[in-house]
């Protein structure tokens, strides 16, 4: 088996093509480990992880928890309302000090963007960004490209659709440059509002027309509308972006094709997506959480076996 | 050994008599494996238990983990606060996402009486009810009844009482299914305020008088004072309810008999409880709390041994 | 090998030299164990730990946990924020219950100066003083002059600076009790308005200007600021705290001898320390994290090997 070209994963921008490859390929292995009765492997029995999460969040906690478990390893958890940030202590503080007690690899989350390059870059420890502000949440990326290959095969000329707010998202970033890498091809819709300067020159094109950009994909990424990070008014309300930009039957409807639904969760039903879109079979948006646990246990066991430990 | 009737515990409302007896009886199994050196079986190696604890809880929680971990299950915690129920996504969807990560089960506790029958309803995963709201809390009862068969025997034809604020208990309403299929006689005693509407089509009797009543029973089940469900004032303060409603041992002496005195926990001493009493012989107040995860090890072993996985 | 003279450590005024020596030894077997590959050791298989931390930490609890992983110990969490304390239960209560479910020992942090000892005293439960309010911080000395031990040898006659917030800080009172069984000189240096009254009493004696406490001591543990303490203002502000008593490369320079540096963390980087001294060959900040999970692993052995369970 090949190794990855990185040693910890800030983003899917430090990735190659192969690093993705490798990661699908040994996602089918622990997929099928966890069909089976007895979910766990004893492979890292060696490794110790924290869990830093200095956001709220449920889904990726408990999938990259849930992959660290079935991997074996030791886990330890940490959230800032327990923990000492308050006190004032640096965040590469605080990763020293984990190190010191010889946990070998640390799951990041948080609010700063680039908070997960500057611990790589300033403690020997191994980083997994979890999602690092607006910036990227790679494991994301992995699982819903993933996610699209076992629905759409190779992605190779692909037609992918971002719906929503791009501006606040490091899903959408993400998804972006894996989608890039797996050379499909991205458009991305969304209120001008949302839409972040300069995005074309990462080489996706813009629709604000939504139903013209749902004719033109095979798949849609529905992203979250992330009230917790909008200060001001991105949009008049919720029943105004979801009459333009939500998805729903009808809009599916008029296209007489049927395209995949994706949605990084959690869903906000009747703003960006209808509850029966999203629990329609268009949707994979529960294979994408299944999925999530595989990923992450790849992308951990790859970066654990380059460890010099 | 035989099977529960049910496959999820949501309401002592749902089981037979058979169900009790045997949970009783694999608690006896289990309660022995407590008092050895090594308080561990290998039984459920092979199964993920998430407690999802939207409300504060110590006992309870603690006394889940504990029974899960004993098992050999890995368990995974969520508590409300560290959680993305803030960022909208509906109960069915979060336990959906618990479900698609291979969880084998869920153990809910929640403010809005019927969510876990509205989970059991709508997903397909094994819910364990650990109180929901104002409505039912199943595996208190079973360790109540089994704490006072331990002491009384065969609880048919016995005497108990509960006492206190049984408008805001599910611990009461629990403990009523439970006492009624073990052929128990129940009364009820608090202030009227505090007395739901058309209780005693449940087949209980009141007495306001709380000297009669403790003269009448063979065991007191003592409700906390839950000032934290209360909006409204119930009775004048605490020093009142003490005087008329709280357990002391005045009110025992003059009896002329003892009685056994149960109490779900946390205690408010003082106010439904003197301290004397509840460290007093009388009182079996931590027999429950170590019946309680022999109780907890039993339902999570029943229901488990009924999965298809 | 040896036992402990006590079944609890509630703090280092009750221990003996013997005791530190035993932990010592037994801490120096340890953490040859952390740094294998497998890192994990079977002895407390049998064992389950309730961390009870009543107050935020990141390190301490880290470092228990991890400590508590590595012996195989059950683990349990807790914190205040999640637990019934808001419901009014009593610590006594609160600890017999975990007993009640057959927890083996309890590390307790506690805002509560005595609340450990206030436990020792009234259940039947092992306990460790993980620290009680501005009372004691008994591990934290033991990692401290441990660590001190590595670089100076045995501390006879050695003489150990302590720096700062004395009136707030439990790791200066247990410092100050381990140095003095270790037959260190200790000398305390701080601004008059951190200085608690009687300290000499306890065998330390005070500099007030920190060059002249510097050019005496061989090593210099510097406390934290601790503005989360502090109700009113002891000093004016930080830039003049870290002028005065705040310790960096110029004070040190100025002595024309070098000296090791420790520090409990966290860090306030620029106001106890600077960041340059923090960082340089002088500072074994990051020894002492390291040291504190085997020093932490052996108390807890130590102590688990008295018990009669």
């Amino acid at each position: 088996m090949g190794q990855l070209s990185v040693d910890n994963l800030l983003g899917i921008k430090y990735l190659k093509r192969e690093d993705i490859d490798l990661i699908f390929n040994t996602a089918d292995h622990f997929k099928e480990v966890l069909n089976r009765p007895i979910k766990k492997v004893p492979s890292l029995r060696d490794i110790t992880i924290a869990n830093l999460f200095f956001e709220n969040s449920t889904r990726t906690k408990l999938s990259f928890e849930l992959a660290e478990k079935r991997l074996s390893a030791d886990v330890i958890n940490f959230s800032s309302s327990s923990s000492s940030i308050k006190k004032g202590e640096t965040l590469i503080d605080t990763a020293n000090n984990i190190l010191a007690m010889k946990v070998n690899m640390i799951v990041l989350r948080h609010p700063n963007p680039g908070s997960a390059l500057l611990l790589s870059k300033n403690v020997n420890i191994c980083i997994i960004n979890a999602g690092d502000g607006t910036n990227e949440h790679p494991t994301q990326a992995l699982l819903d490209t993933y996610s699209l290959k076992q629905k759409l095969g190779n992605l190779d000329g692909k037609k992918i659709l971002i719906v929503g707010d791009i501006l606040h998202s490091r899903v959408a970033l993400s998804n972006i440059y894996a989608l890039k890498l797996l050379n499909a091809k991205i458009k991305i819709s969304c209120p001008l509002s949302l839409l972040p300067r300069e995005i074309e020159s990462l080489g996706v094109t813009i629709e604000t027309e939504i139903d013209k950009a749902l004719s033109w994909c095979d798949a849609a990424n529905v992203l979250r509308v992330q009230h917790e990070r909008m200060e001001k008014s991105y949009f008049p309300n919720n029943r105004e972006y979801s009459m333009l930009f939500g998805l729903d039957r009808k809009k599916i409807d008029k296209l007489q094709k049927e395209i995949i639904i994706l949605h990084p969760g959690p869903i906000n039903r009747g703003v960006e997506i209808s509850s029966e879109l999203a629990d329609s079979k268009n949707s994979i948006i529960l294979d994408q959480v299944e999925n999530g646990v595989a990923i992450r246990m790849a992308v951990i066991y790859l970066l654990a076996s380059k460890m010099n430990y």
